[in-house]
């Protein structure tokens, strides 16, 4: 089919498509050079390893940068409409990849550097292409989608959880006991609702500590309803999709019928049985 | 339809319903309002905010207090039935919304001032009225009726577990480690079993681990248990909502059609779309 | 019925059931009895109310024990087969409900009749009377009964994971850190695999925290597993009870038949359409 | 039908197989010995109980040693495809349960002892063999299998996650407050979203403690995601595996009949018994 491609076609293929061997082969190397650049961003933080390899790893990051930085340039080269690709998702992606190594050049601030580094952690999103070839992926993404309604419901029903236990908390315990406020007592009602249970701040008086049992087991019984929700919803997702047959109706085309179905639900014509 | 209304007809539409577009308008602004009113409360509560902004969030407090005053009275003028409305959830909620300001008018103490300032925040209840509109959380809420007895059964064999375990832990760690008493100790049981596990009370003894862990083992097991609960009767009301229309099929009279189907999946006969 | 019912007999039906009204005021008496002397005896456990309100507490204790132990010897009289009913289930714990109580009269040491006073609690046990009659109890029982054989594969597997693991923490962290032996080791694996966190012992080196995440991931992907036994379980006993009909076979007299059949699956013969 | 089965058959059954009596004995003594070894090995890492009964441990450690390697020299001997066995699963973890104790006697430093005593655990897994016959393993084995890849998407999903929070929270809170580098934050995320929250790490800016909470309640909604897939992965494999038979009617040829069905539902004829 491509017998007469140019080499910018043949380009094309290899970096913004994985069906050919070379495509499949540039995807890889760009993956480990993603993880081996954020292995090295972590590493970096480090104080014990700056100290000995800062300067190897201040030059990988340098050729990981520059690397990036050409593979942007021959993107915005082979694509059909740059400015189209330059505010895409993955546009701004490759191009938030490179950008914090060359500010780091010119604002010094060594703190100021360090809030830049971080948004380079976003380039692992570009590993997110893998899953685009995965069909599960979508599977749970539907799943989720559909329930998005419903648990958002059951978050603002958390939130308004937590302002009044926070509030009460707050009056009950007071400041001596670590509850400042009510944002600072909300935290804690986070803390404990969601089971985590830091244990940096923790109700001293006994009505305190009564309560706090009540917001437990409260959070012991919530926790059902979101898992509940998604499991439902997956449940259901795999009923319907395995339930329905695979056949076509020979006179309208359309698919969706159920597995026992003998006549077409959108035409009424037979359908044929095999 | 309502060409000739009165004007108490009108704004009994905009006040009370949110069909019409002022009607929409009207309680977002009430929506923000309550929003800006719990945030100004949470902030006075904080020290350093409340030394710098205090004079302002006290002029806040009390425009919206009698915004809503104003708003209480209005709706008490428009309603049908003042004293009904007056004893209904939602009368009851939109009074305790600005009694607190003009009861710490009276009562200068500064604690149960604390107190009352924190029924305020039932305030926020009223947005419930958002989500009356929306069918999901019924769809939810009726899920959870159904299943409410069976964790209420399972909610009175933990707390037994509790009161249990909490006797035996008093027993077997004493008053050295922490465990004072036997409600002090459920206390510890409940934070344990609920999986949040502070670490303000932990035991000490070997065997007093060994209980621990079996509690937690245990914890881990029995969450399972509302979870599926939850999660059965949703799956089950999806099930039973959802995939099935009520529609019969007029010439074989069967049922069990999907919503999107136009023909009888048995005969395949024109299925009325009404 | 009941017409020349003996004395005896009327009792019996006053003790031992529940249909009359006189046997529902009996039991609720008894319900109200037992709660409170489990309260009591929490109370009596907390030092400044021991102090105060000592001597009360111990009087409320004997009028109990006296009331229990002469419903017990009420209960033997009335009873056709006693042998049979001393070593019943409830037999027994209706006799451990008063035993301590006289049992701390000859045994004077304190904290010896403090691990009796334990087992008084117990008594709760008696109140699941109230759930025989509950019918959705059963279906819960059924169903968490169906599953245990599920649930105790994966509890051997989890307890054989914290062997392991308990096994390797103790050789990465070693006693410096708090892991002094594999039990100590063990009790922390079970601690974070069962996200409760009390954060009394943690890892100090970076490899044991490495392998500390690792465990907390772990646990965060297997508390998926019992949840989904049980809710397939409930899932599963809630479509089977629901999706069969009431019909009864007009021919064979057999029950279970689903909703949609139209002839016996027993015997072959029609069924009654409504 | 082992009529003149030879001696080294005889063996072969007893040691391989536990279908007969005699084979069903040497496992159940073999798991004993097992379970013996491993609560030998714990307790010996107990500093108070290796003083007073080292030496005893000792020797027991030494017995139990010997036996499995004339276990497996035994197995060795008996087995048909020897060089098979070596490397086979259970080989290796047969020869790796004796060496530990070997090795002990050449290196002698005590360090490098305990890490290959560790190794002996292992030797648990041969009480898998147990579960081999279970039938029920295989099924949570199944649906495990088949939401696998769906799982391995989530976990995706969440260790990005855990870099990119714990990269935010290392800039946030910074050296100050115990997120000394990016991988110790991480530890904090992982720790914080399975909501174990040991309390050793901590964030003290407000900040901090405000994208702690969003990590907390967003850690609290994704535990619905594994949990969500397993449990409608079992309850399709439950479903499809238990509740129809695959017999068709011979009469109308419809399927879909119940497991105890005797008669087509549809038609009334008689099924097939087998």
């Amino acid at each position: 089919m491509n017998k007469k491609a140019t080499i910018k076609e043949e380009i094309y293929q290899i970096i913004f498509e994985a069906d050919t061997k070379l495509g499949k082969r540039f995807d890889i190397a760009l993956i480990i050079l993603i993880i081996v650049s954020i292995i090295s961003v972590m590493l970096e933080s480090v104080q014990s390893i700056q100290q000995d390899y800062g300067q190897f790893l201040k030059t990988l990051e340098w050729v990981i940068t520059i690397v990036f930085t050409l593979e942007y340039i021959l993107r915005l080269w082979i694509v059909h409409q740059p400015a189209k690709f330059v505010f895409s998702f993955f546009g701004i992606i490759d191009f938030l990849s490179f950008l914090p190594t060359y500010l780091g050049l010119i604002f010094v601030g060594s703190h100021g550097l360090m809030v830049i580094r971080g948004l380079r952690l976003l380039r692992i999103f570009r590993v997110f292409k893998l899953t685009r070839y995965v069909n599960e992926s979508n599977y749970l993404m539907k799943a989720l989608k559909a329930s998005r309604f419903k648990i958002s419901i059951f978050l603002y029903a958390v939130v308004m959880l937590i302002v009044i236990i926070g509030a009460i908390m707050y009056l009950v315990e007071g400041e001596v006991n670590g509850f400042d406020s009510i944002p600072r007592s909300m935290y804690w009602v986070v803390v404990t609702i969601t089971t985590v249970g830091f244990g940096d701040i923790v109700p001293q008086t006994t009505l305190g500590q009564f309560i706090a049992s009540l917001v437990m087991i409260l959070g012991y019984a919530i926790i059902a309803v979101p898992t509940g929700i998604v499991s439902a919803e997956l449940s259901f997702s795999k009923k319907t999709t395995n339930i329905v047959s695979t056949q076509v109706c020979p006179e309208c085309l359309k698919e969706g019928h159920e597995a026992d179905a003998k006549f077409c639900k959108y035409c009424g014509s037979e359908i044929n049985p095999y």
